[in-house]
């Protein structure tokens, strides 16, 4: 069943043309909803709806079928009942599109006359040399050419270009789930893989391997397929961009959830730690964390080491931040000679690790230049590989010089660094966070995940390390 | 040196009035603002601002000295320089003040002689029959009564009265940090031990048995202090009232934060975890937890089993909550016969937990209909003891009726729920919480939170009956 040959997934990424079978009811119908997404988003190919009972929607020509089309066409989005999907994929293939994405729900996650009806897709796909994806599936994004399946009403057309690929086995993941906008999350593509009837995740890694817009990659996974090429792919990435994998399914009942929700088999948590281990995968364990951490690998720098300076204007959040980096495998830097010269001219007391503004900032008028020059002088210390900043962003007057401050300071910063807004207003916290990502500066909404996240990095540029001098002794001996 | 007689913390948390020491510039002095603050609260009691600079502050007339003024005193807020603060503390009791808050920052925190010229504090305390809370602390917070001591310009003057008390080591718990009407905290009482040189947990635990406003108890610690008796208090409270700890300074690198941070003595996270279990205490793990879990027992009944049934409009979703709740120590409960026969009325697949709502939502115009039947369904089941709701919140068109549905399903709840409110955008999700909040219904950010939040109330619902197995058998033998 299991095709070993390598996909290219162009065709579902890059098309020049995507043709559309769904109900083009007006704010209805899917089909309409796909097209007027693909609109809003910008989509630079052709789109031809595909739908009998229309001849126009949405200003564009439709077609009765899509043999009526004159020109190629490199994808097809699928909507329509389930039963009449396996005869849109022969006609698919007889207008030469070899890539399917089936939206339809209905198929292995609803029992066994789906899963029959499943079978079906695919043994259509692959005797005709068609590759699927989905069924049951949101599909795809492509923030760099305005590509995007999703059949549900998203209510804002602008989604973060940036240089993460998420994938998943749930829709949930898309513009109208996740406030992927005010996050500021920065998508290069987006991939859901449904009930993963042929194309997964194997697939998905080889293909954003040779990405240039993909800097790091997070999956969320309920199951695997393809145990094997899975293994070896994961490897062979992870050894040029880091692999996050937020494994679901993890318990016996998530599990059984699992197989209601999409179909898949799924196996022992301990089988899937170590295997992801092993393969230099790194694993997240909330649905946060499947978000959030991956923005450390988008702007920054791996980090040479694992020696952290925290810079807080609070004690007590300095020492919950101690404890978050110890537990994420950090050391706690000891600030050298220089540095410590450098900041007693601020207040006698700056000489420790977690450095603590606190009394300088209230005994001074200008706590933004403290900051600044507190921010610094750590990341100039050879003693420190990498800092958090635990930043105070809830009052209006402060907002806009502090994200100056950060703008000038970010143009000499060679190391990781991650932020953590806090404050007395969410909308404030929220909005200065946004600033900071739009430089390229990670900011988390939860201090434990901004100094998990540097943790990560640490972890991943050995992992890399490892993976690479592996790699490359495996060449010279081939 | 440890005082083991119980302490009455009435001054402290119900003064008829308050003498505050500190400078009393104009929008600046630490002075000023406590009692700018404390008016804005709408404290109750009388102020007298003491400063030999000043005859008057924001229209209240201040003193020389604490002796001039005429009436009884209940409490000191003193915030002067450090080598000021013994000789007022000799003041505080010549007039007859027993309960002094020493706001002022550098003593133990800051080093050997700091740490001596805070046992001279406690010395002048103790020879007095004065009790301290601080010194290096923001002090009191009294939703009640409006006390309010904290020196920080709080630029909002809403908290939320509720029933959890927040007790901490760190004044980054204040309105100046904490965005605690945003995310609608329930607050009863708060207190910032600082330094913690004589008033600690142990004292406040009794007090707060006695609240009749606290239903539960969150702690913030660094370190303990008066170990016997702590523990004892610990396990007296927590078969009456939910006690709940973060303990911070949990690794070695931790604990020395701590010590430059509040000075305190730290030991073992083993040592702890055991201790707590012992007392059955309830430990959380990061920042967010601490403020967000104890929510859950502020309106909700105590579960009377494990058994939790989901409801969600999207299957990844609800694969993510099995997983967490397996993992929290809940069950999946299995829906009786009766209660699909209700959920199969409105979609034939509505027959497993989690109740996936996702397929029945998309062929609805009246999804809301469809969600209340389906909440109302599960928790009529006698096999489901508590229900997390994943909630689509991010849509301006649905949100006031969403409040408005949750609204009537309140009125016969009689099992606790928490509710996971996620959305498209932040600015509607956190409104929508906040509505919910201001209803008694604990809503999260996060949903193995609120997962989470119920897998701890089950479990001290189950300590709390051990306890009070034990506390009755001693009576009876006592």
């Amino acid at each position: 069943m299991e095709s070993e040959k390598k996909s290219d997934l162009r065709p579902f990424f890059e098309p020049g043309s995507v043709a559309v079978f769904g109900s083009l009811r007006e704010e209805w119908g899917e089909g309409y909803m796909v097209i007027r997404n693909m609109l809003h988003f910008g989509f630079t190919g052709n789109i031809y709806p595909v739908n009998p009972s229309y001849s126009e929607v949405l200003g564009i020509k439709a077609y009765p079928t899509v043999n009526e089309v004159k020109g190629p066409i490199d994808l097809a989005m699928v909507i329509t009942p389930p039963p009449t999907v396996p005869a849109i994929i022969e006609q698919c293939a007889q207008k030469g599109i070899k890539a399917v994405i089936v939206g339809t729900e209905g198929f292995a996650e609803a029992g066994e006359a789906g899963a029959r009806l499943q079978q079906q897709l695919v043994d259509m796909a692959h005797s005709n040399g068609v590759r699927l994806i989905g069924p049951n599936t949101i599909g795809i994004v492509n923030t760099s050419n305005g590509l995007v399946t999703n059949p549900y009403p998203v209510d804002y057309d602008r989604i973060w270009k940036g240089n993460i690929a998420y994938a998943s086995q749930t829709g949930f993941v898309g513009a109208q789930g996740q406030p992927l906008e005010d996050r500021a999350y920065p998508i290069s593509k987006m991939c859901d893989f449904g009930n993963k009837c042929d194309i997964n995740e194997a697939d998905l890694l080889d293909y954003l391997l040779g990405d240039a817009e993909t800097k790091a990659i997070a999956l969320h996974m309920e199951g695997v397929k393809g145990g094997r090429r899975f293994m070896d792919t994961l490897r062979k990435v992870a050894a040029r961009k880091p692999v996050l994998i937020f494994k679901v399914g993890r318990t016996e009942q998530g599990a059984r959830a699992s197989a209601s929700h999409t179909g898949s088999l799924v196996g022992s948590a301990q089988v899937y730690d170590a295997v992801f281990k092993q393969a230099g995968a790194i694993q997240v364990r909330t649905w946060q964390e499947f978000w959030e951490i991956p923005k450390v690998f988008a702007s920054q720098p791996l980090p040479r080491g694992n020696r952290l300076a925290i810079v807080t204007p609070t004690g007590g959040a300095g020492v919950v931040a101690v404890d978050a980096a110890v537990e994420a495998g950090l050391a706690i830097a000891q600030l050298s000679d220089a540095t410590v010269d450098r900041l007693v001219r601020f207040h006698a007391n700056l000489s420790g690790n977690p450095v603590d503004l606190g009394p300088s900032m209230v005994l001074t008028e200008d706590p933004l230049s403290v900051l600044e020059g507190t921010i610094s002088a750590v990341l100039d210390d050879a003693n420190v590989d990498c800092v958090t900043i635990v930043l105070a962003a809830g009052m209006e007057r402060w907002a806009s010089a502090t994200v100056n401050m950060f703008d000038r300071l970010r143009q000499h910063i060679s190391k990781p660094i991650t932020i953590w807004t806090y404050g007395t207003t969410v909308s404030m916290t929220e909005e200065v966070a946004r600033q900071l990502e739009a430089m390229g500066l990670p900011t988390y909404r939860e201090l434990e995940t901004a100094i998990k996240a540097l943790g990560i990095a640490v972890h991943y540029a050995k992992v890399r390390g490892a993976l690479q001098g592996t790699t490359s002794s495996n060449s010279s001996r081939g």
